[in-house]
């Protein structure tokens, strides 16, 4: 069989590509500070192209996703190509970088989606790569690899989360009732995908009025899922939030943070700190917390993606402030009508630079989804 | 009274920030990923030197020193020196950077003591003093400074925490004995201290062989600092340590994180998973933990510290690796003879480039500290 075209090499290396990032979201949210990655490695021997072995980023965030990848293909890697969802490693620890286990194990070609922004590896990984000879092809399915990596690429590139914030519609554009707790907006499926977004997440955060209004519990409730649940955040200036509150009982579980200027109450601090609460100290701006050192603090805690569930006068404020990174809408079938709380934003009034990324159902409930570069 | 001379005004310089640097001690090791810093505002109006304001880091992290200090300070900060325990920020969040809250104070003069390696400030800080015309003294007493905010700068810097590694010997070297469980080596006193240094650092580690042999709870037990425990971490790639550990049993009060490989025992990950145990992946080297990478995934998570407290495999590891910067030894009076666990390094047998910072004495027990630059 003859070598493939430019063109339809092109088509295949998406093709793989697009494999390798399906790949890679086994393991989205399980990974710790490391991105989760996809490798996968194939050889054409003649009979067309097969895959002769597939890595993710192991849970937990090591061994890297090529490691995996190269064990499995072994010598056959020799000759092969390997597609990597992100620019392979560079940086020396104990066992060699992931670029040179590729150099190692003889492979002839590399195609890399996402470039690596760490100072560590930046271009450092392709270059590795070229000095041995291997041909690379960069950049292809960039930025899907982009989308799907963008917790790990915001914090490296803005030393700070990707903030995702997540509102529920009602048809009439509420996202609650006044004094009326909780309010159901939408139905079980959509709430089931609502804990596969906080699994993936390093952490959810909240105001202190919800926390007070619905005494949300903010954990992952589906089978099997149930150690999934991010830290929990509230921004609680006044450190208000009771010690009966679900978010703190459920703090030998999942880990609590207060985002609260610590010298409002000593003694209500002292505590909530026995009780297992961790604080982040704030500085104030307009009465409340000052967002962006906030943010700065949970990127260097090794959050990389933060999820915005509320209520309105905090999902405004990360908009106000241009923080928000992703916007997730469900909408429901049922109007709420007078009493209700509006919502800052609506599908029709999404924030200037964002793009739409998708469009489900789920249930009785639509979802869009938005994101800005 | 005419001004100081040179000679004097530096003598004066080391005396305020001798006073700054005490003060940052304030809020060690409570200031989460921010350093604890100190800042003192001092004005002469003729009548000799006079301290205006005072402030430390915020226990949470924020605001930061100089706010603080400002604060108190007010009007009487024009035209003051500012004596600054690490660089002032200079990146722009919701509040203004310390540089420019220095400026818009009309300070007159900043005297510095460490620089701060965050690219984001490095440099930056002290230029937007002088561009305002302030005069900066730099380096004043840096080496004092540095050595007490080695954490802070080594995970800037090396992109890992510093490592402390702590070690009591019995008067013949040995730091344990075989099967014998938990061996008191020293007294009251200097266990008191122990806690200390933990409640300073972000964790403790352990191998699996201690925790196994010892049971500990790694906490710290001292009354009015019960809530200051940092997290535990143990070398367990194999994942052993049994639900029913002190460790595990702590762990809705301080968290545990095990440091394995993941393939290991999915079903044993599962258990602890659930009883609220976190892992973090680990690279193999050697049948045990690659430490280099395993120290970047804890810098990764916001650790700036960390303290090695045994036993003999792992201190030897991390002494192997280089990855030691600190050496604590404390020595009790007592020998434990045969059978006894040697210890991989005493106070004769100090591993090149270290030198000695302090000699103590708590009770029967003896104490010295090395540290590498």
């Amino acid at each position: 069989m003859a070598a493939p075209g430019k063109a339809e090499q092109e088509a295949l290396d998406r093709r793989f590509m697009a494999a390798a990032l399906r790949l890679s979201r086994r393991n989205a949210g399980r990974t710790s500070t490391n991105p989760s990655v996809g490798t996968i490695i194939v050889r054409d021997d003649g009979a067309g192209p097969m895959i002769v072995g597939t890595g993710v980023t192991a849970v937990g965030g090591r061994p890297h996703a090529e490691t995996e990848a190269l064990a499995e293909a072994g010598e056959l890697a020799r000759g092969a190509t390997a597609y990597v969802t992100l620019e392979p490693c560079a940086h020396h620890g104990r066992t060699p970088p992931c670029a040179n286990a590729l150099v190692n194990a003889g492979v002839a070609r590399v195609v890399g989606a996402a470039s690596d922004p760490d100072p560590r590896v930046s271009g450092k990984g392709y270059a590795i790569l070229r000095a041995a000879g291997i041909e690379v092809v960069e950049k292809v399915l960039a930025a899907q690899a982009a989308e799907q990596m963008a917790g790990y690429l915001t914090r490296s590139l803005k030393k700070r989360p990707e903030v995702i914030l997540k509102l529920a519609l009602s048809s009439d554009g509420k996202i609650g009732m006044h004094g009326a707790g909780q309010v159901t907006i939408t139905g079980d499926i959509a709430r089931r995908e609502v804990y596969l977004m906080r699994a993936e997440a390093d952490a959810i955060l909240v105001g202190i009025g919800t926390a007070l209004e619905d005494d949300p519990a903010l954990t992952v409730r589906l089978p099997g899922l149930e150690n999934r649940s991010p830290a929990r955040i509230v921004l609680d200036r006044q450190i208000r939030l009771p010690e009966a509150s679900k978010l703190v009982s459920g703090i030998d579980r999942v880990p609590l943070y207060i985002a609260a200027c610590l010298e409002a109450d000593p003694l209500r601090r002292s505590v909530l700190e026995r009780a297992g609460v961790r604080f982040i100290g704030t500085e104030t701006h307009e009465g409340g917390v000052a967002l962006p050192e906030l943010l700065e603090d949970l990127g260097a805690l090794g959050m990389a993606s933060v999820l915005v569930e509320g209520g309105a006068k905090v999902a405004s404020a990360f908009l106000a402030e241009g923080l928000v990174d992703r916007i997730v809408l469900f909408q429901g079938p049922e109007a709420i009508g007078e009493g209700g709380i509006a919502s800052p934003i609506d599908a029709n009034h999404i924030p200037a630079g964002f793009r739409k990324l998708r469009e489900m159902r789920f249930g009785e409930d639509g979802y869009a989804e938005w994101i800005r570069p």
